[in-house]
C-alpha cells in the first residue's frame, strides 16, 4: 500500500485527492463454476480498501478510528461497478481508490481495478458518516465528519 | 415465489414484463458488527433472484438451462445499488425481480427489496448472454438470447 | 421446518432430543470453481440451521431471544464436518440438526444433511451460552443455560 | 509467507514436513454481529493457506498446477476446527500451515492460527488428490499424488 496525496492546482484553489493503491489476490473461493470471480466478491473488496484508506490516512486501525473519532461507521448508500474484464484465481490485482468527494456529513470513492495494466473493473460508492442515537442507541444518523479527519483526506 | 406477468397496453404495442416475487431471510452471519447486512451481501442476493427467475421462467434448475440452452451463463457486466434502510438479522424482506429490458444478447433485471412493506434497497443489474469459444473454450463471447427465452420472459 | 421431539425412553430415563428440519438450496454462488459447493459455505448454512432451532424452540427471532434472555450469544468453540458426497448448484438438501448434548452452559449440535435421500455431510459443534461483562463489556464468559430454555429444548 | 522444511530425524528415517506461514487481517466484512469473525470465514482463510502452500510448494498459482499436473483439485472430506480465543477486524494473525501427513492419494494440513503469539485457532483438514473421470467428465475419484509432488512437500 502506498498512500499519494495528488495536488491538483486551479486558479487559487487547490484540490487535493487522497488515494491508496493496493494489491489483491483473487482466489479459488472467490470464484464461481465459471472459474471467474462471483462478482459480489468486488463489493467485499471494495469495502476494504475504503477501510484500509481511511487507517492510513488517520494512522490507526478501523476499531481505533470508531473509537477515537466516536462514530459508528461509514454505511455505504449508493454504490454501483462496471465490470470490463473477468478475473480469475491466481491473478493479482491492483485496486486505486481515490476520495472523490468529501462532502460535510458524506463522501465519494472511486475504486479503480486493474489486472497486468488493463482497466477489469471501475467501482464508485458514496458513504454516510453516521453515529448511533435515540432509545437504546438503536438508530443512526448522519453526522458531520470531523475537521481532522477531512484534512487528513486531503478535503476542503 | 409467484411470477407475474403484467401486460402494460398502449397504444397498438404491448410491454410484457416478467417479474418474480422472493422472499428472503437476512441471517446473524449476513450482518457485520454494525448490527445491519453488510452490503455485499445484497448482491449475492439480487444474483439468487436473477437466477431463480430464469429458473422459473424456464422451468428448470440453472445447471439444466445451462446445458439445454447450450450457453455459458449470463455475467453481469455494470451493477448498482441503492440502500435506502438498513435491514437487520431476523428481517424477512421481499424481493421483486423484474426484466426491465431485453436486448439481442443483453438484458436488464431490476430489484425492489422492502421490508414491512416499505423499500429499503433498489438495485439494478445488465447481463449478458455468453458462449465459450476459441481454443479450450477459454474466451467468452456474447451470444443472441433464444427466442424460445425472451417468449418465456415476455419480450420483444 | 417441522419440529421433533423424540422420547427415547430408557429405565428411569428419559432423554428427548430436539431436532429440526429445514431444505436449504445450493446456490450458484455457493459453489467453486469445480462446480461444487465451496465447503466453507457448509458452515454458514449449519450455523443458519442451528438458530433456526432455537427460533423454533423458543418462539422467536435472535435479535429477540438474545434480549429476552439477555446473553450475547451462542458461539461455537468446536465444529467439525465430514464430507461424504458433493452437492451442486440447483440442489436441494435437507439438513436434520439436533441438540446432542445439554450441558450446565454449552450444548452440541449435530447436522445431518443428505440429498435425494442419501447422507451427504454430517457436521457437528459445541457451542457455549456466553454474557458480556467487565469494563466496557469488551469480554464474554460462560454463564449458564436458562432453565425455561434448557425445557424447551427437551433437555435435563 | 515463509516456507520451511523441518527434518526430523530418527532411527534410519526422515521425517520432513513441510510448512508455511502467513499473515492474514482480520476485515469488518469477516465479523458479526457480535464484532468477531464469523467463524465459517475460519475455513476460507485455511483454504486459502492450503493453496498458497501448494502453490509454493511447486512454484506456480493453483490454475497452472491443476493444469501441469492433470488434476481437478484437492477437495475437503473433512475438516474440524477448534477456537480458543476470537480474533476481530483489524486484528493481523498468523498462521502456520503444515502437511502433517502423505498418504498415496490423500493427505493431511494442520493450521495453527495465533494472535499476538496466543493461539486462537487450531484447524486440520483431510484432502484427496483427484481427477475427473467417466462421461462427460462428470465424476470425480481418488488419484496417486504424484512422486514430484510429494517430493516437494517434503513426503516419503
Amino acid at each position: 500500500m502506498s498512500p499519494t496525496t495528488r495536488g491538483n492546482s486551479g486558479a487559487g484553489k487547490t484540490l487535493a485527492k487522497y488515494t491508496v493503491t493496493r494489491t489483491e489476490r483473487i482466489h479459488w473461493g472467490d470464484c464461481d463454476p465459471a472459474g471467474i470471480i462471483y462478482y459480489p466478491n468486488y463489493f467485499e473488496m471494495f469495502d476494504r480498501c475504503t477501510t484500509l484508506m481511511f487507517e492510513q490516512a488517520l494512522g490507526m486501525t478501523k476499531v481505533n478510528y470508531l473509537r477515537v473519532y466516536d462514530f459508528s461507521g461509514h454505511p455505504c448508500v449508493q454504490t454501483n461497478a462496471h465490470f470490463h474484464q473477468p478475473t480469475r484465481f491466481g491473478d493479482d490485482v491492483v485496486v486505486e481508490s481515490t476520495i472523490a468527494k468529501l462532502g460535510t456529513s458524506s463522501f465519494e470513492v472511486q475504486h479503480r481495478l486493474t489486472k497486468n495494466g488493463k482497466l477489469a473493473v471501475e467501482g464508485a460508492e458514496t458513504r454516510v458518516w453516521v453515529r448511533r442515537q435515540g432509545p437504546e442507541a438503536k438508530s443512526i444518523k448522519a453526522h458531520p465528519i470531523p475537521d481532522e479527519v477531512v484534512a487528513r483526506l486531503g478535503g476542503r
